[in-house]
């Protein structure tokens, strides 16, 4: 998996759990801000409302988390995330999380998104506009058939 | 301090922090829940917006905790909540964070809030008819003048 | 799916976001107050090095969530939790997510943990008797070879 | 008040309650950031078990947060931090929280941290070399008597 995109965060004292590691929870934070940082980077913003300024509204529905090792209170984690795939109104992020000081993978992570249709909350066509500015970043095609 | 309302919360996995004990922060989530549970307790409820269906806005303005031992991950918690005064646009809860298996105390909190006016977001008077169900609930006067 | 245990929490007001809806990995939070209730259901519970008194050590290794619907500020909601499957040394927690008041489902997870030797960290094989144990909660068989 | 040290954060996703603001209890997270970075910067840092790499067993025992403002999702906050006083075995933090695009106080907040003999728990007289350190950090006098 090659990634275009990469934040930083430092494990704060109040994310850790009594085994002295990263609670499992706080990794799907780390992956929102991952996903954040990457809209941010495409030049979006979030409103007041959570909503980011594309006009969208997209909800998650889909996580998932594979953990591979153990992150530590302090220490600096490098969060790797790009867009693996588009389906008609679906999106997928894929993403990764390592330490900065080795390298070491911590966990890898899947989020799967829809676009809604802000009035009736079903799900809608994401326009072609959306779907030229990811391939661009990625440098690939992303778009697949939903029924793939 | 005598307290008229109680509830109870355990001490989740999530909570501790690396030195085994609930980490700091969230002593003031204990001490939402038992601010909730009292309004509750009187006839509310929060509607989706995160404001109670009495009408009111009403906003933290102050909050302070003093630790006095240490809860462990699993302990159940006894919330004690009251009314300590009411001022005309503003009412503090005072807070007591007890053991359930043996009453040892972990921490006293206190919070003020204010009562704003929904449109202009300026502290407003309180209503009569919420002090008299207050000072009801209490069994005793809470109103005090704003130069106490 | 059939459960046999259950437990309730309450949506609390630090666990919305700015959408007015429960955030995404708040989820984890009460799948995993879940496992703990399940487990002490059994007859465990947790000690202050955040490990059971069952002698074991056990981490998670994945979890996943499909959401299916919105939960609200101060909603109870009612955690469902099984065991779907043991190999080895793994075993397969499957959990559903409803609302108290009308059964509406919020979501479903899946999470897969790992019995490690305490000393070394390496998975270790799973007694007889916790898996005795936990096919005599389900009423059958759980355990499925590693292969399948 | 004077600060020396500061330290920057964005609000996030899963900061922000109902209302569309901070939630109370996060701040608190915040200032715990504030004063790790202070320590960091003085040379030391956070080890696996919760303490500081400078043999001492620092436990809080009051906070406080007087609340100014609100801070909405995605917004940079400054947060400022100094040492206002050290007396025999414990000393304070006084903080600021402003946000970075113009100023806007948001809270102040103070913290009274206490040494203890890492063997018994009980106060311990700080270090002369610790208060040297802080007092040549902030530029003045910090050491008051404790019946001040």
């Amino acid at each position: 998996m090659e990634f275009k995109h990469k934040t930083t965060v430092r494990v704060r004292t109040f994310e850790i759990d009594s085994q002295g590691i990263v609670h499992n929870s706080n990794y799907l934070k780390y992956l929102e801000i991952g996903r954040v940082e990457y809209k941010r980077n495409l030049g979006y913003k979030i409103l007041k409302n959570g909503l980011f300024d594309d006009g969208l509204k997209v909800v998650v529905v889909h996580n998932s988390i594979d953990y591979k090792g153990f992150a530590f209170i302090d220490e600096e984690l490098n969060i790797f995330t790009r867009i693996a795939w588009i389906k008609n109104s679906s999106f997928c992020f894929e993403q990764k999380i390592e330490k900065v000081k080795d390298g070491t993978i911590v966990c890898e992570g899947k989020g799967i998104l829809v676009n809604l249709n802000p009035k009736t909350n079903q799900p809608e066509t994401i326009e072609e506009k959306f779907i030229i500015e990811m391939e661009n970043f990625e440098g690939k095609k992303l778009q697949i058939t939903d029924n793939k």
